[in-house]
């Protein structure tokens, strides 16, 4: 019998799950999105799931050839179990792995959304494009740049996981040595994600606002609750000055980032994606980091790569999740 | 035909150039080391290397499995290509793979020396220590604190390679980012490199004593030319203060530089190497810089890691060129 030509994914974030039918193509042929349970039980969290399961299952109107997960929190990547999910702690220990193919008798597959969403680009995104120009992406590096700093790395298109699937956190990699670096939520100091996050952005414009220093600009006249980093993009598109030296922080932050991460794995695509890389295109500032990286690069052969922001938008962990299942059933696509 | 239970491996380093007949358990069962020409031709380098591994071969007494080369410089890792090697240029662009397979008819692999020490370890040093003692290891992350400062990732048992062969050069990232930052030789700052090698720490005890602040430390009373990293690792053994405090600021900074990688790769072994981790290990400094990392660790399954210096001395080379050979040929050890 040939592979049935659909897959089940899914995207189990912080606040929403998300179920859909993709194609080998990775096409959605149907989607939905309801909210998770809050503070539930872990019987809550799972039937909840295997309903959303069952239901994405019955869509998909036939047989399907997998069911791929992609979970915010560490998963052990063969056993799929979740390792003390910080959102999700009532789930610790759990493998939906184990679950799910008991329940649903098709092979599961789980990952981490920030390395699965690697996968989406890879496979579907950045990636494809890439590949569909003639030059085949061997080693891409994606960035999420949202409320948190994470990442993932693709390898001749697979994900590169390690000794235990914790790869590619180049938010917790040191960007600031300086002795008033800020400090990070993870405990150390200095960490990309105190720069660059959402959150990074939100707490530096609230403390520079009130040290008092900068009457003048546009977030000062804003209550305080909207300060954000949305907010600082936006007074930076009307050059605020304080506004665009926080972002010019971040972008020299991710330069600096990512210039360790060139010279470690020699990626031949970075991919930038998440709100806070939204905000930077909208300001053409990710030609600026580009330039950063390549000012700082060893060598000729280091500057091979090309830095684009991501294609799939809020549907990268659902097309990472199916790309999962293919790549591990060893589909052409 | 089975395969042959020998292989021939090259280490050609800057100075000399070292074969060797290696079993598939990393047996060394002959060798010979022969300087290399100086300021050479190709037509020199190219027939010195042929003429050695002819000889090697001729020890082997028998059917080689094929041949492994380390090369101290970037090597195009499907074709063998050397690309611009700074000790080497007039062997830019040169395939030792397709001129040794046709001149020997054996298959050859040739890779980066960096890259091989880390298989090296892998298979025969530190990584099988760990492997005979029930802890196989996934992800192994080497580094060489040499004259330079270099490194290789073996995961899942092969190099990790990226676009470009050009991964883990953990040298080039930077460690420190404040103003006064060190120039590295890259010409960036803030390299490890510029910090932790042993080019490095001359330079900064040379500077430190030129500055004349330290007339008490037994460093002063040397002459300049004796001033190099092995006499600050000696007066550090003696606690002399200006020692001590060069070679703490080379242990930060490889627990900054290491931190990263460990955030980045999660590996579950760090082995360091080369010259100046001789004198760190003399000096106790290892349980140090294993401190400062997993001080720093954002996570539990990140500090699954053991820090250990390698076995293989100055065979690391050697041992990898052979690991390369049996690993490509898909043999089990």
């Amino acid at each position: 019998m040939s592979t049935p030509q659909v897959v089940v994914a899914m995207d189990w974030g912080g606040t929403w799950t998300r179920t859909a039918v993709i194609d080998r193509q990775g096409e959605i042929l149907w989607q939905a999105r309801e909210p998770n349970p809050q503070n539930g039980t872990k019987e809550e969290y799972l039937s909840n799931a295997e309903k959303l399961l069952s239901n994405a299952i019955q869509q998909a109107g036939g047989p399907v050839a997998g069911i791929g997960a992609a979970v915010a929190g560490p998963v052990e990547p063969t056993t799929g179990t979740f390792f003390q999910p910080p959102n999700l702690m009532v789930l610790d220990g759990i493998s939906f792995k184990a679950l799910w193919e008991e329940a649903f008798q098709v092979p599961v597959w789980v990952g981490n959304d920030a390395n699965l969403a690697a996968l989406g680009e890879h496979y579907f995104g950045a990636g494809k494009e890439s590949a569909d120009k003639g030059h085949p992406v061997k080693t891409l590096f994606y960035v999420t740049v949202s409320t948190g700093v994470g990442g993932g790395v693709v390898d001749k298109g697979s994900v590169f996981l390690g000794a235990n699937g914790l790869t590619a956190e180049i938010g917790h990699t040191m960007v600031d040595t300086t002795v008033d670096a800020l400090q990070c939520q993870c405990g150390a100091r200095g960490c990309l994600e105190a720069i660059a996050s959402g959150t990074g952005i939100e707490r530096i414009a609230k403390q520079k606002l009130a040290s008092g220093g900068f009457p003048d600009s546009a977030l000062a006249a804003l209550d305080a609750g909207l300060v954000d980093s949305e907010a600082v993009c936006d007074a930076a598109e009307k050059k605020d000055s304080l506004a665009l030296s926080i972002l010019e922080g971040a972008v020299s932050a991710l330069a600096v980032g990512l210039t360790n991460v060139v010279h470690l794995f020699n990626p031949d695509m970075i991919v930038l994606g998440g709100g806070v890389t939204d905000g930077l295109v909208k300001l053409d500032l990710l030609p600026e980091i580009d330039r950063q990286i390549r000012d700082r690069a060893m060598s000729e052969l280091h500057k091979e790569f090309q830095l684009t922001s991501a294609r799939l938008g809020d549907s990268v962990g659902l097309a990472g999740a199916a790309a999962l299942v293919w790549d591990q059933l060893g589909v052409e696509r």
